[in-house]
């Protein structure tokens, strides 16, 4: 079974459930590194940002990194118990758009698609400008054109997924395995050599000083409180994509909830593990990292530009390249690796969401529909452009890029908690079960915890980041939110226009009266006129426009000689146009009998090329959009396949298959 | 009676008999202006080319700009002389592509069509760039601009175009008298002031000498030649426009062919009396022109940066500005907006052209039909488009885009050349009354002596500009004859396929199954219903797909509460998509009873803004390609008026009444 076909189903939740996808469920030991890729690969920038953040007051400041990585995992531990209960009350995984929606109305729901929508984003361009980052320890070239390189690498991913990529449970599994192993690995290695060998493990960048931003170089008082909070903040980072398993509960084995909750808490340790190794033996190397253009590094006193390194690819160096050095290019491309699936969940995440809220109404309708693969392509393509603005526009740089990120993973977190809240008070209204009663107390007390910590975190990060960046997610938030809120409002408006009202006039039309437009008397003509013979019409005649008299007399006289028993009306045509004769003339027999329907049958060539459609069918086309708009007339489309037709229809029947399908057909 | 409708009524020649345009016909007063707008506004350049590119040898070399004019103004004679016969032979008004197809075959045509449609790019290009260029004059902060200014000049004319600008003849007329008048004017005052009151006057750039480029500076040998025959080349430019008068016969006034002869004449010794008095008085003013960046401007041996004026710039300067201010002013004025009305002349003929080729298979097959606004806008924008293009990659730089100019003009006069010499001796083989043979002979020998020498300035003109950039033309040329003539192929193996074959299979299709397309039960589906009813099919169902199992339930038992006499069948679709299932259902239907007609009914929402349309039929539109795919399938589209689109009507209409029959009811 593959991955998509799982990360689909879990967030479709109950709608799948009659299709045969409902048989293959997964164990924890796979379902683990399958929903936790995206939060696991934040631990690979999450630290870079605290450090960094830091830096911008000076070495003094780096005292304060493991306090503040501490309480990034308190926040994590919090977050983690919360979904426990997210996971138990929800087992459909409808997800935190669910949980809004139900427990607070449609609009805080739509304010958590909103957030999930740019997060999509966000995750995208986040992830491989980290990737690219990392892989400069290896690939030192880079340097400078980091961008364009990440640009290439969203390409990439884009064009593999239009492609229709899919991995298996184990292709996620292992790699995601491989990140784990590699970063506790090292940091297990490096704490070893140092406290247990007592060998002296530098980081390359000890041997630097750091010059600070003079704004913070005071670092005392408020200043000081706001650094801390931006470091913070950016750390926070490290929870982006703990909501995947509650997206995924009905992946899970049974028991799926408790299965969930276990691998939820397994997925918080890990990761509050690997955070607190990476800046734990990032204090013990004497690491260093700058925000460049704001803080320096220094040797002697003096600024020295040297090609910077993240905090995972300097510490990889220290403990491994010169011990182990396989040790070191396998944390690297492990790195690398979990990076690009973590953008990669996004590129499956964004069109399952958007299918979810082309359901509700909130975008258009066709994205809904599953195996359509042009909405899904068009999800695609929309995701990419967006991420590789960003990608572009922030040169990949991961710490501008980060300003952004968090406040979308936090109002959703926020909101997510409020709507659990009302959950538990709702159904405690009816429960008399003083057990039940208990239970439900101690959920709603560990959300109210969670709720209380994230709403906090929320306006932290509000607070310290929204000049910095953060005011640009949350504008592309409100604009998704109008656009989303108008697109319903149409859909209302007309459902309301169209909807059958009892005991309103259903007179049903007498007659039709047939017209068959005819340019010349070749194949696709006698077929039109021998398919609206067939369905005997009350009145049947042909039409052309008198464009070019000899063409028309021409025309009249092959009319008669092959005795078609049909009569050729010609109407006049003094500039040599065509549509507004024939509307005239349609609206004048419709005008004639009210109460008739009409029916214009148009012959059409079908052809296999775009490049043919743009010779053919051109002032066809333009003729039935502009018969539509007269009512009482019906458009009948007569087709006439030329040969070139016949390639084209496998083609797109082969493209239109739906990848579930296909790659269950493997 | 409004100029577009005249030049396009002058192309299309017989085919607009029949309509009223034909009441007003043209005395020569007006016909010169408004076909020879083109012609002399080429007297703007010329000049300036052949002493620019004399610049390049260095003031010695200047001694030959007269009899470089005056072989220009030779081969203008011989060519008016050859167009003449041309406009007797040809009074439909055909012009080139006409005289070529006819007497050369298919191939010839295209060639001169290929060149024409380059030349449109062109004259735009390079009308609107002289244009700039000699607004410096007056408005000097042009100067390091014009690529800019020029590429807006050409969006304006393409808005103007778009909107549909009708300018009578008399708003030709002004313009192109008051150039004449301007330059004319200025040559005599000069002369008089000159040669009369003994004056001395002198142009700004007499106190200049010139270095010349070191390649030429020798200026002896084969170098000598090969400028010399550049220069006459780019003095070539005068010529282009001169054919516009043999498309134009039938807006004369009878004796049509006598008059447009007659006006030929006019125009050919005015263009030359122009030229030659510009020529003329630029040596004795001691003008200098420099082709910067090969030669340059020296005051006292040092290269010194001036401003360039054109050679009409500079010479009313020297013959008016202090004498008689607003003859300067006027002169610009009038040179600037003959330029642009020339340019608006390639925005009238580009299209007109098109459609003619599109009714021999050439192109699109919908360029053909006129008031169709839409086709005729794609053409203005298809030209603006690519004369920005040059314009841009020129920087509006004339003489870097005369080397691009000349080689179309010249094309299309010796392919017309050579199918007159064809033409006469044709008729020759038939007639023979002796005094009329005496004619034919006198025409041909004339048109055999225009061949000689326009294929003898073709000929030096690909020598000596092909490296400077004729090569980008006649790529262009080439690439559009192998477009057309592919589209042509096309049309003709369509044509064959659909050609309709005596005692053929006609078989009529015994009946009609009707399939209703139901996805709720709404208006639209209700008014789906009522017509598919009353068109009697031999058997009708409504068909749903079953996406989501609650909403069938829902159809279903609303359904059934209606009490809709039609069955609802329900087809399965496991994977959530509706495009297969409906066609698998419909193909199986159709194989149950081959004979039958399978005809579709969808209910289709009728919208009044394009994002509405995003919103609605994404999926009715996809199913309906599709199913056009089947065989021996029909779609019907029942069309739902929502209220929006009653709007969109309305404006449909007033922009689809095509640009004639508006200015015609003004």
């Amino acid at each position: 079974m593959s991955l998509s076909d799982v990360s689909k189903r879990l967030l479709l939740g109950r709608k799948l459930r009659s299709t045969q996808l409902g048989e293959t469920l997964l164990p924890k030991r796979i379902a683990l590194p399958v929903f936790a890729s995206d939060a696991l690969s934040s631990v690979a920038y999450a630290p870079d940002e605290i450090l960094l953040t830091l830096s911008l007051a000076g070495l003094a400041a780096y005292a304060y990194s493991w306090k503040i990585a501490l309480l990034v995992a308190v926040v994590m531990l919090v977050v983690v118990a919360s979904y426990r209960q997210n996971v138990r009350a929800y087992p459909s995984g409808g997800g935190d758009y669910e949980v809004a929606t139900v427990n607070l109305g449609p609009n805080a729901g739509l304010t958590v698609a909103s957030a999930l929508l740019v997060d999509y984003v966000l995750t995208v361009a986040v992830s491989i400008s980290s990737g690219v980052q990392n892989a400069k320890s290896v690939f030192p070239f880079i340097d400078g054109h980091e961008g364009w390189v990440a640009a290439i690498a969203a390409l990439l991913l884009m064009a593999l997924n239009l492609r229709g990529v899919r991995e298996s449970g184990t292709f996620f599994a292992i790699p995601t395995y491989c990140f784990m192993v590699g970063i506790l690995g090292m940091v297990g290695y490096g704490l070893f050599r140092i406290l247990v060998l007592d060998q002296n493990v530098q980081a390359h960048s000890a041997q630097y000083g750091i010059e600070p931003d003079p704004r913070f170089a005071a670092f005392n008082g408020f200043l000081m409180v706001a650094l801390l909070a931006r470091a913070f903040s950016s750390g926070c980072a490290a929870l982006t994509g703990v909501e995947a398993i509650s997206n995924g509960v009905p992946a899970f084995r049974k028991p799926k909830s408790r299965n969930a909750a276990t691998t939820l808490l397994l997925l918080g340790t890990i990761s509050v593990t690997m955070l607190i190794g990476v800046i734990t033996l990032a204090n013990l190397t004497n690491l260093k990292l700058i925000d460049l253009g704001h803080s320096y590094y220094t040797l002697n006193g003096q600024r020295v530009d040297v090609l910077e390194e993240t905090a995972i690819g300097q510490l990889a160096r220290a403990v491994f390249y010169d011990n182990f050095r396989p040790g070191f290019y396998f944390v690297i491309a492990a790195t690398m690796i979990i990076l690009f699936l973590a953008a990669n969940t996004a590129f499956n995440g964004f069109p399952v969401l958007g299918s979810i809220l082309a359901r509700d109404g909130y975008l258009p309708r066709q994205l809904h529909t599953r195996g359509d693969r042009l909405a899904y392509s068009n999800g695609i393509l929309v995701l990419a452009f967006f991420a590789i603005v960003l990608i572009l526009a922030f040169k990949a740089d991961v710490t501008a890029l980060i300003q952004l990120y968090v406040v979308g993973v936090f109002v959703s977190f926020t909101v997510s908690q409020l709507g659990m809240m009302r959950h538990w008070t709702r159904l405690l209204k009816t429960e008399h079960r003083p057990e039940v009663r208990g239970r439900m107390i101690r959920s709603r007390m560990i959300n109210a915890v969670g709720l209380t910590m994230t709403g906090t975190v929320l306006v932290i990060v509000l607070l310290s980041k929204f000049a910095q960046g953060a005011y640009i997610a949350i504008i592309a938030m409100a604009v998704l939110f109008v656009i989303m809120k108008l697109i319903r409002r149409h859909y209302d408006a007309v459902a309301q226009e169209t909807a059958l009202v009892e005991g309103e006039d259903r007179m049903l039309p007498s007659r039709v009266r047939a017209i068959v437009l005819v340019s010349k008397l070749h194949k696709p003509t006698a077929r039109a006129l021998a398919f609206a013979k067939a369905a005997r019409p009350s009145t049947l005649e042909a039409l052309t426009v008198d464009v070019d008299p000899d063409e028309t007399a021409r025309l009249k006289k092959v009319w008669e000689e092959m005795g078609i028993d049909i009569p050729l009306k010609v109407v006049a045509s003094p500039y040599r146009e065509v549509t507004n004769p024939i509307l005239d003339y349609v609206k004048n027999v419709r005008s004639e009998s009210p109460r008739d329907v009409v029916t214009v049958y148009i012959p059409e060539y079908v052809v296999g090329h775009w490049w043919e459609q743009i010779l053919h069918n051109q002032s066809a086309l333009r003729l039935k959009g502009r018969l539509l708009f007269t009512p009482g007339v019906m458009v009948t489309s007569v087709p006439y396949l030329l040969s070139s037709s016949d390639k084209a229809e496998r083609r797109m029947r082969r493209d239109d298959v739906p990848d579930v399908r296909r790659s269950l057909h493997r």
